[in-house]
């Protein structure tokens, strides 16, 4: 193999098999998911040398597992069967910026931190902001969104079009330039969210937006979680449009605290940030001022000051690293479930009471706009009893989001720790994606055991 | 088949076959398109009794069409191979209105106008209005869009999730009353805009949203299309965000004059609604007037009044029915591509210069906030010299289009018209989704003919 690799790629240096090497990619983010060793990792430069790979890959039945900057959390780049991780380190061009279509053409490699530095120039930027710095082409597999999509929306919403290569190592291109298409089945979407299991993307068209015109940001503590989850509702249904807003429990904020040594108040909090013209924003804040009154906000700071805003950001962004740092060697399972709006308070109630029922540490935080939030627990992947007690709260938590017409995953994927919940959420449903993962994938060499 | 038909239906007044009501059903709304019989028209009542009449049809290998409203315009509804045409007029519920989770579910057979009075009630609206009334299940079918895509997105941006039944019988549950969701393939988006390809709808979850607290309706007049053109760009480009901004030319404005007793001035024109708090709206219009007056508008008016508004916006939406009536007779062919939105001006342009290189009498008109325009052609059937020039420039248009990276289809669907375009757009992955259709239908009973 790694023969007939060389004749491929012509460069020694893109073709590794230290051992170092290969356990850089043989698990993701701080997640608890059981390391597996690629048997070669390599760095193709373009697309041609990509599609050769993914031809030869499939003519010999070697598993291809796509890794940008290993940041997922549900295992998804973990190669659990082996074979080629395929990292998208040289492929990091930013191939064109359309400023007057706001629109931008990437290769998979490009990190959003990247592109929204090059952006920058033009006045533009592209919302989804996962927390961690994360490649455009993960983010898509992923479907990934975060603090912003309450606003912008998650990265299919962002995705007008692809070039992806299959696993007969034939091209696709899907989508266009145009905002809107009815022009057949939408492949685009398909291809989107679905974790390197039908496709490895070359190229990706993503919508990208003008800067607003004026932040503002707030840090509003509440006494209790209920009390901060009401009231982002109840902005919510006044028609507030936030382009930020998020729950941030005490816990977190210990860890916050401890990791960026800043000194905010450690009770359940809401970050919140508002955007847009300037007499916008200040009229959207006299409307949620007044509700975090009515809901018994204890304190609250705001201002258009960017640093204020930066550093409540980055506390924010650096969470799910703040709490790691909280429990040193221990590893972290993350909950992802996204719940109707209306369900979203006492969904994190019940998610903070079956914690202490169980004994059970962890600090919850989330994207409450859009009824997404995680739970976090830090384990000791030695111990099976606190093991299977994570895992044990995780189900409970799932299960009582799927009940009330929830998702299992927000926006994490399903990966491999959310396999058990598919058929629960989808039910048939599933059979029919297996249907399209086997013409898309007959042999089943693309992300291999991720999904289903 | 009529004996079956009715073990399954049991009443004789919802299975027809006059040729009064399948004539009315061969057809759909003023379009070009052949018309072709159904042997049957049906009209189920509930999900159990379309899924036997699937079943069955799938059994004996009997085409279905389904049939909302009959207001789709590249032939959707036409049931070119006969077989039963699906009426939805009994499947019209509105199961759900969760106003808490900004979400409804309903029937199919529900129209746009039918749940915006219900959701009235609760200060909620529907925002996508393609024009004139349809159904949400054709709508969702067509992945339709309409004035109101530029701020809220088309169908698919409004779908979270749906139930319906595939061309075996069985039923498939997809997407959830979360607001965001990752796990496992987007069936809903793939089944969104498959024009009844994939499957036959019997319940779709939507987004809605809080009804604004202020609007402000303008009307504003330029010398040229041009200008009207870079006006609406530049509005964007300035994150103005109109929720509504229309394109109409001179064509078009003697029309509704004519149909509407209006007394609009007769010049390219930009119909244009803002929305949100009464402060933006104010903030927007100062800007928006400011790019006007440097583009040259030769007139404006703006006001909050709604009659003006409720005239304006009633005008636009019957524009296709003014066009129509201009031309007794005549049949409609309508364009409908969508370009980057920096093309559109050229794009405009060159519809007006090629329709008059080759003396075609048409109007323009269109969703410029998204690229998406039409160029309307009142065509006699029976003179073969006029179709042939209507379909020439229609040609040259869609491919002017495709060239710059547009869509051949903004939000008509393909249905019969576009189905020339639809390689020349996507190349190979035309293959992929006919590979899906295979795997969904493998009889070709579901809407035969159409897409592909």
């Amino acid at each position: 193999m790694l023969e007939y690799l060389m004749k491929i790629i012509c460069d020694p240096k893109r073709i590794n098999t230290s051992v170092a090497i290969r356990q850089q990619h043989s698990q993701d983010f701080t997640s608890y998911h059981e390391q597996h060793l690629p048997d070669v990792v390599l760095y193709p430069k373009n697309k041609e040398e990509l599609r050769k790979i993914v031809a030869y890959a499939n003519r010999i039945g070697c598993p291809i597992v796509p890794f940008g900057l290993g940041t997922s959390v549900e295992g998804q780049v973990v190669p659990i069967q082996g074979g080629i991780s395929l990292n998208f380190t040289h492929m990091n061009r930013i191939l064109e910026i359309r400023e007057d279509d706001f629109a931008v053409r990437v290769e998979p490699g490009v990190t959003r931190i990247q592109l929204n530095q090059e952006l920058k120039k033009y006045g533009l930027f592209f919302p989804v902001d996962p927390g961690v710095d994360a490649t455009l082409g993960g983010m898509v597999a992923t479907n990934a969104s975060g603090c912003s999509a309450v606003r912008y929306g998650m990265m299919r919403e962002q995705i007008l079009g692809m070039e992806a290569i299959l696993a007969d190592g034939s091209f696709i291109h899907t989508g266009s330039l145009a905002k809107k298409s009815s022009a057949g089945y939408n492949l685009t979407h398909l291809l989107a969210g679905s974790e390197g299991t039908l496709a490895v993307f070359t190229e990706l068209t993503l919508q990208v937006y003008g800067t607003p015109e004026e932040f503002l940001y707030a840090k509003v503590v509440f006494p209790d979680l209920k009390k901060a989850c009401n009231a982002a509702n109840r902005m919510l249904y006044r028609s507030i449009q936030p382009s930020k807003i998020e729950l941030v429990d005490e816990y977190t904020i210990q860890a916050i605290n401890s990791y960026k040594l800043t000194k905010y108040v450690a009770k359940p909090t809401l970050f919140l940030e508002l955007s847009g013209w300037k007499s916008t924003v200040l009229a959207e804040w006299e409307q949620v001022k007044e509700i975090i009154q009515e809901e018994g906000a204890g304190e609250w700071s705001h201002t258009f000051d960017k640093a204020f805003g930066d550093q409540l950001w980055d506390a924010r962004r650096h969470a799910a690293l703040a709490i790691a740092a909280s429990a040193p060697g221990k590893k972290l399972m993350t909950t992802d479930v996204c719940v109707p709006l209306s369900i979203l308070p006492e969904a994190v109630i019940f998610t903070r009471e079956v914690m202490q029922a169980e004994d059970l540490h962890g600090a919850i935080l989330g994207h409450i706009g859009d009824g997404n939030y995680h739970a976090v627990f830090p384990i000791d992947m030695s111990l099976p009893e606190e093991v299977a007690k994570a895992e044990k709260v995780n189900e409970l938590i799932v299960r009582f989001a799927l009940e009330r017409g929830g998702s299992c995953t927000g926006e994490h994927g399903v990966g491999l720790g959310k396999r058990k919940y598919l058929t629960e959420e989808h039910g048939d449903a599933v059979l029919w994606m297996k249907k399209i993962k086997e013409i898309f994938d007959p042999k089943s060499i693309l992300n291999p055991g991720k999904i289903f």
